[in-house]
């Protein structure tokens, strides 16, 4: 059973994981007969935002309760995932990926991952099992997988790449623009990534990305070949 | 232009907008180029609920500012709906169509009804405009426009209709059995239904369900005619 993890990090674009985003991935999972758990840290999120001011405000709210939401109520701990339990995962995009997942939003290239995102991309990378991610995520694997990391370096887009694209190369990675409905597909390192909001966009071009996305991803998982070096 | 409009009330199945189908509502009305407005009661949530445990928390949260989550910002208050300005209404499901927009969840057929939601449906039916209702929600079409609240009763879905359909009978309407997949389409009154989560399905079935009433609801728009009493 072919099954896929997605790793979200709380509810709402501005503090969380982007929901059109999170929900695309889920229905894209289920189109092709791909089952998914998510998961997410069980632990605060580093802020929580006001959506209709855009203003943080001071309360304190868990990332895996909130994104519960999301995944009406089947959810685990991210500490809990075990790469040999999955042959794929997924992270969504939103403000979470940045401020939750890894320091982005704040430091850029200098930014550190929480442990577990880490520990999880490293995992699945050397097995040869596909990453893919959305929006702003692709930064967590640009940090982790790149060149400067120790790692390959992987291809991935933010969209135009406009005001991130140095961060990327200085974390080691390639950036390669591509319009929102449309995927990046890194064969060598096994690395997805489609744009979503980091395009000014609405949710059917989203939708519509992510399931190129998830498309290439069910494609890859059918190959089932492990990665090899070199053949991007 | 035909602008619809979108009536949230939180965010979450248990305690607010069930995120799935509301934002499958917003991915189909792109799709089918049908620009919408998303509002929802600017006022407290029923109740609070921790969607892992599935209980509730001594929490306070605003409907209008929990549902921005999901409209990514660009809301406004219920009470500011005219219906003047819009060529339809949808009304996506989850407890809080049956918590917050009425007291279906604890009432059943005697519940009572948000007036801003009792004056939309009202306004929108008086003037031949279509309203389209997902899983729960269809619930407050029963109860406004049945005809044991003086209306011509119209024929809805709750998918099996298990548990509901005596309630349904009850208001005043007609339960007519659908599948998730499906919607049922009552022209007369020009109400649009489908079952999403009232059935036990997955995310790509009930957006395939929305999708299915999106496209009736294009049609209707397209085609502009008035209601016609007594055309079924």
């Amino acid at each position: 059973m072919l099954k896929v993890a997605v790793v979200l990090c709380g509810c709402g674009r501005a503090d969380g994981s982007e929901i059109h985003e999170s929900v695309s991935v889920l229905i894209h999972l289920h189109r092709c007969g791909l089952p998914y758990r998510c998961f997410a840290p069980d632990e605060p999120q580093t802020e929580v935002v006001n959506h209709v001011t855009g203003q943080p405000v001071a309360e304190v709210r868990n990332q895996m309760v909130e994104a519960a939401r999301i995944a009406r109520g089947d959810i685990s701990p991210l500490a809990s995932l075990r790469v040999e339990d999955y042959a794929a995962v997924v992270f969504p995009g939103g403000f979470g990926a940045a401020k939750n997942l890894c320091s982005f939003a704040k430091d850029g290239a200098d930014c550190r991952v929480h442990p577990d995102v880490a520990r999880i991309l490293k995992g699945f990378h050397a097995h040869g099992k596909p990453i893919a991610l959305a929006c702003i995520a692709p930064v967590l694997a640009a940090k982790v997988l790149g060149v400067a990391g120790g790692g390959p370096g992987c291809e991935l887009t933010l969209g135009s790449g406009e005001g991130v694209a140095d961060a990327v190369a200085k974390m080691g990675a390639v950036h390669v623009p591509r319009p929102v409905t449309q995927a990046v597909v890194d064969r060598a390192n096994k690395v997805l990534s489609t744009p979503a909001y980091m395009c000014d966009a609405g949710p059917y071009e989203v939708f519509t990305g992510i399931g190129a996305m998830i498309d290439a991803l069910k494609a890859m998982l059918h190959a089932g070949t492990p990665a090899t070096a070199g053949a991007r």
